[in-house]
């Protein structure tokens, strides 16, 4: 019966490669960036994106509604139309001059999944909903996953107000611009109610080398990093003449430079011992407008990401940040001003999907791996509200957020199939992720 | 016979000070900056205060004459004209937003000695020529000492074609705006030769806190420090994704701090070790137009000036600067392309003036301390063209370069004091400066 099962998925699955290669092409036909992929949130190219997964989503006969985020919401209605469905899907959204997979892949990968469903001729015991995501990078809005929060009703105080940074006009004018209902959010209604989700799972290309290093096509994923973050941050010394001796000096960008070099020691310590971390200084600059050859910098601004797998190595990682940052002040007679600070909880994966999804690649022979999230994603927001989550990796090469992103659709659709197959075993055996463990 | 001339000395220099509060007043008003003083080289605020100098001079009944870089030198004629006169003077460009007396200060010491020595009814035994040197601020040009360089024929290559920061217009046609002939410059034709100047010696307000710190009035200094330069120098790693796991990164912003850090540890064992040096990266930053928080940098851009006295300090720190680049190139994956190097070669001070303005200051009870210089000034290109050079710093608040220099005009006439009393005894005693030591 498994083996019967896993042809079948494999076959269902592998038929869908053309539906999969010509969506995936209508999609970026109508987002090319310069170069690449530019799918602006609450944008045209997304709403077209939104579009093409809807009308063959359609010619599945599945049920289509869109929420007031104008999220996308593509049902196969199961046997009990009243139990808590089965969602899975990604945003569409891209960040500037990125690729065509960054998203998108996770969506595509549930149509495919449902497609093989239906062509199985099987009918789950609950709704799989696939589900089309609005604006999750959070380059545009300066917030991250908009249309997931939105429809959780969890969207952080004033985003409706943020304004995308290219435009210039709120979230809220963009959401109503794609058929949402920003007055609906503003209000506090939420789409989703997480008690009445059975699972989340969300399939992603990876973005970071680890799949291809290891060669293996799929990875599963065993947590999203939770992370502190200071977006504007500022050390304030004293701008003096190059001659200044040492002992004069007030120097903001040595103390960039050992605060950065303070925080690099202590993420290879953690790695070292086995807790995998993050940091990166993605903004580190004196100001271009002042500085020179010949003066001390007595400014630097930087902006900071420190993540982690571990709630205790985020708040640990922090509490050493702050007690360092002291240090340097007195030694080097400088301020720091960190500004304003954003967290980002843990996203801790459900064993019992994780189980499950380890369970369908053994059965299908597909080899798999463990693998941290390197970056955050939709599937941390439902994580969040309370809703068993869990992620399956597709090997990219080149990383994301770039027009270099590489997915072969044969390591696509391995993953299309474990997921399939756990949908398969998930809405026939019973309520396995909702399971106390 | 010594303290009737050092009463005489200071009785003579004291009573210029109205002269020297009325010419520091005048170049003040034609050189408003906003705030500060701003008085670009080869523009015609410096040439005003040439003319304001000039004026003096003629009053003082000293020779007046201009050369092709147009310094002016003014001359209060000795009693054998054939021997190598004494030069002292410094420049009267600043800075943008600078102060009235970087450079200023020289000229002016030299003006009051002459006018001292003149009321004392002395007439030296070699010429005492006081000279107002232009374009000594390398902001502007990106070249450093011109007129001081251009007198000596030590213009490097192409200076004459370099343009003006601000006007976009060539130091060539800047040169004739103000009376000057660029084509003997290009000639190579020289103004001074080095080997008929008996000894430079310049005054300057000091551009660190060193004397305030030690409450000293006046500062003899031991060195003008040697440096190397990378003025453009940057490193290239790859943009990647904020969530990138360690082993695959090539961050070039955190290869910035390592090599920063590196130096930092090696100034401070100098430091430590009694060996003075100083590490500058006035520019050290990420590309502002496409850094961004979540993206690791994939290039960073830094300038590096790196001083000390003593050209084995020099030579060493710029070998283990090397040897560290190529260690943090091979562990950070990343490539450093460290552009055009610049280098200025120590400026070594005359023992014998040293000891003479010693003597002079002792003389005259005016307490005194050694200090290396912090910058660098003409009478570095003086000492590199084998003319013996000292030179006298003067006590100054809150640094150079900046509207808030404060420099006492008690501190002035102090050091001009000393230097008057030395040019007495060098220009009755002998030829102590030349002699071999």
């Amino acid at each position: 019966m498994e083996m019967s099962l896993s042809d079948a998925v494999s076959e269902s699955v592998n038929q869908q490669r053309e539906m999969v290669e010509k969506l995936f092409e209508q999609i970026a036909e109508a987002s090319r960036g310069d170069p690449g992929i530019t799918r602006a949130p609450y944008g045209p190219d997304e709403t077209f994106a939104h579009n093409v997964m809807s009308a063959r989503a359609a010619d599945l006969g599945l049920e289509i509604r869109t929420d007031a985020a104008a999220n996308t919401y593509m049902t196969l209605p199961g046997r009990d139309r009243t139990l808590p469905p089965i969602i899975t899907g990604s945003h569409l959204d891209s960040v500037a001059r990125g690729g065509n997979f960054d998203g998108a892949a996770g969506v595509l990968a549930g149509l495919t999944a449902v497609a093989a469903i239906k062509k199985m001729g099987l009918t789950p015991a609950r709704d799989i909903t696939v589900m089309s995501i609005r604006a999750e990078e959070s380059v545009w809005f300066q917030v991250s996953y908009l249309g997931s929060r939105g429809a959780l009703g969890m969207l952080p105080d004033g985003a409706l107000d943020v304004t995308r940074v290219d435009t210039g006009r709120t979230l809220a004018e963009h959401i109503a611009e794609c058929g949402g209902d920003p007055n609906a959010l503003r209000r506090g209604e939420r789409y989703l109610d997480p008690t009445k989700i059975h699972a989340f799972v969300e399939v992603h290309i990876e973005q970071a080398p680890s799949l291809v290093e290891a060669n293996v096509s799929v990875g599963l994923c065993t947590g999203i990093p939770g992370n502190f973050r200071y977006p504007n941050a500022r050390i304030l010394g004293r701008h003096d003449h190059v001659g200044t001796p040492r002992r004069f000096r007030q120097d903001a960008m040595m103390a960039a430079a050992d605060i950065a070099m303070t925080l690099d020691r202590i993420w290879q310590d953690n790695e070292s011992a086995g807790r995998p971390m993050a940091v990166t200084f993605g903004r580190f600059h004196t100001d271009t407008s002042v500085h020179g050859m010949t003066t001390i910098p007595g400014e630097f601004r930087f902006s900071l990401d420190v993540r982690a797998y571990s709630p205790e190595v985020v708040s640990d990682v922090e509490a050493r940040f702050h007690a360092a940052i002291k240090e340097i002040e007195q030694r080097r007679r400088v301020t720091f001003e960190l500004g304003s600070r954003a967290e980002a909880g843990v996203g801790e994966v459900s064993p019992n999907i994780l189980r499950g999804l380890e369970a369908a690649a053994a059965t299908l022979n597909i080899p798999t791996m463990h693998l941290g999230s390197p970056a955050s994603h939709d599937a941390a927001a439902f994580a969040k509200a309370g809703v068993p989550m869990a992620m399956l990796f597709v090997r990219n090469e080149n990383g994301s957020h770039n027009p270099e992103e590489a997915m072969d659709i044969g390591d696509f659709l391995k993953a299309a199939s474990v997921l399939t197959h756990w949908l398969v075993t998930e809405t026939s055996n019973g309520n396995v992720a909702r399971e106390q463990h």
